[in-house]
């Protein structure tokens, strides 16, 4: 397959952007990856865009992705993939270039969640990222419905709410230096574990917050890399996996199979393994989700999350360093941008350049689950092209 | 470019399925593609899926798709680009399989609107297909939107009400002998001259009804194709188009901007020109849109259109016919499944077996104008590989 390379990106700050509307946050991500390419890039040099977008109201995507940016000259395919709609606007530029169909790609995500031009519409939609029929009226929307798996998998494995506790304290540490990060304060175990309660077993602060922001990457195909930069950071895989929608037809709820299916891709695609992993950003939609897919990704074995957490493989400094962006947890989480921005972040931290740099990274992973756990999207991103 | 062929295609009739879910009619149209497949596919060796769905409200896209109809194991991407979403899902899953990431994949398109789990949302999402903040509360929903196009057009063209008349009468006239067809009596030029106004200068039967309904291809890679049949339809081209979301900023209502390119991007990927087009399904969600599209397409000159409705051109026998299923506006359009369905339609028309059948048809092309008429979706099929 043609090689794909990442040859700029940009974000907005996560956060409550309560002054700004999508048309506001898109042209920001845009332009800030714009001039993140070394070479420059006229965006003119675009040829196609791939638009990940769960659930902005202020109308059709991919025309305002357009308008807003000023790319009215070029195909624009709004992807959706619910949590992991990021990861899979990325794995579809990518199938976009590798064909031949294009040299240059823009990938962008975006959400505006806090308000909207259409408020009421937002928790309709939070409901689309599961079933209407089943899930929705038992009020399984997202923080029950990964309750109901974290639940068992404390049951099942040696890891408690204390566990949970030092991912989020560990998250909120990573964010501190991030000018991007929305919760950009040290927390402690002890206000983790007295939060008030959401949803038994997640307190307030084992939850992302909801947030808005848009982030961009542009991808060239190894063919004309050399015009943008000299230091591509390569797409090495992607993948994406699914399973069923309803939990009542999860044979186990301590594992997420689309995970599974979808790093196992990712892995078969870039020839790697998860011992080759260097840095990563995962998806800590909720404290116990980083733990089970610290598991499903291969970063350790089955129930051994917890000893990661307690040795401090995961921390800055440690053997993995996962989430040093601070994460949905602490950066924030657009469902849209959250991919992307991860994919921002790794392209940071292999080139040296992070807001919390993880010393000598070569090869990462981002990391989406989403839906009511019924879809995740892995891509592999590395310095060296194969 | 790996060559990529349509090897099966099903769809589900095309109405008001109101004893029907999402969740029953995505596997009806998989199962007929299946069941169309010449030598026959298990399940299994389908390697990854794209869907087209614009506007239902039953849950989760990508994963209601792997639930009902089995396909736990492969990746799916939900597309969606407004009313073009079928075309766009059939046109990135070729860049899937050209890509060499997979030699087979699934496309399909569903939406149901007449009946869904949550109903208030529907209008919400038909909301969403244009700008919420400024199209939207002035009552820009679809007729009002391409009513401003096609008054305009009436006005600097010699086209008349009649000319539009005409192609309601064509396309019912074409649904006729075809059972996916959702209305499938024969009219008049006087019944659609003297039917209720809905918004000048669309009466009744100037509009496309309301529909249900699911389409499925599957798609494979020219190493493979012989493996499923022995007379593929190859995919040509394919293109998508933007174009300015809000009609303030629109240059000239009497085209589509993103119809054109979306043309010029497919043409160009098959090495052919609207002469070579031996039978098109063009989106005639109301009766106007069929002839400025005849233009934008390359079929005529411009504001030529009303000729090839003079002439006869257009219909069975003529010398391009145009919508030999119906259309949209005979057929019926459930958003997302339309483009697809297209598709199933010019596959069938080239394998000689189409209800409705143009003698000889060895090209064929399938067009979608959606959102504000702000991005168009073309495909080119073809009974020869180039």
């Amino acid at each position: 397959m043609r090689r794909v390379a990442i040859v700029g990106a940009g974000m907005t700050p996560f956060g409550e952007h309560f002054g700004l509307g999508i048309k506001d946050l898109l042209p920001m991500a845009f332009a800030e990856c714009i001039a993140n390419v070394d070479k420059g890039i006229a965006p003119a040099e675009i040829q196609a865009a791939w638009f990940g977008e769960l659930s902005t109201t202020d109308g059709f995507p991919s025309g305002i992705l357009a308008d807003s940016c000023g790319l009215l000259d070029i195909p624009i395919t709004r992807v959706e993939n619910a949590c992991a709609t990021g990861n899979d606007a990325v794995r579809n530029a990518l199938f976009g270039i590798a064909s031949g169909a294009f040299d240059t790609a823009l990938v962008m995500g975006a959400d505006k969640v806090r308000e909207s031009a259409s408020k009421d519409t937002f928790w309709e939609w939070a409901g689309m990222t599961r079933d209407m029929a089943w899930d929705y009226p038992l009020g399984l929307i997202a923080p029950a419905n990964f309750a109901l798996h974290v639940s068992r998998y404390l049951h099942e494995s040696p890891a408690t709410r204390e566990h949970m506790a030092m991912v989020a304290v560990k998250n909120h540490r990573h964010a501190v230096p991030n000018p991007k990060a929305q919760l950009r304060q040290e927390i402690t175990i002890e206000q983790v574990l007295n939060a008030p309660m959401v949803v038994e077993p997640f307190g307030l602060y084992d939850c992302t917050p909801q947030s808005d922001g848009a982030a961009a990457l542009v991808l060239a195909a190894e063919d004309v890399v050399d015009r943008y930069t000299d230091r591509p950071v390569w797409i090495r895989g992607v993948g994406l996996g699914v399973d069923r929608v309803m939990h009542q037809h999860k044979a186990d709820m301590t594992t997420f199979p689309a995970t599974v299916r979808a790093a196992k891709a990712a892995y078969a695609m870039a020839g790697l393994t998860p011992g080759d992993i260097d840095v990563a950003e995962v998806h800590d939609c909720f404290t116990g989700v980083e733990l089970i897919s610290y598991e499903d990704l291969g970063f350790t074995d089955r129930f051994g999350a917890y000893k990661l957490m307690e040795s401090g493989a995961t921390t800055i400094g440690g053997s993995l360093p996962v989430n040093p962006s601070g994460g949905l947890k602490a950066k924030g989480h657009p469902p849209g941008a959250t991919g992307v921005a991860q994919c921002f972040e790794i392209f940071e931290q292999l080139r040296g350049s992070a807001a919390n740099q993880v010393d000598g990274a070569r090869i990462g992973l981002a990391h989406n689950i989403g839906g009511p756990t019924a879809v995740s999207a892995v891509t592999v991103l590395g310095r060296d092209r194969a």
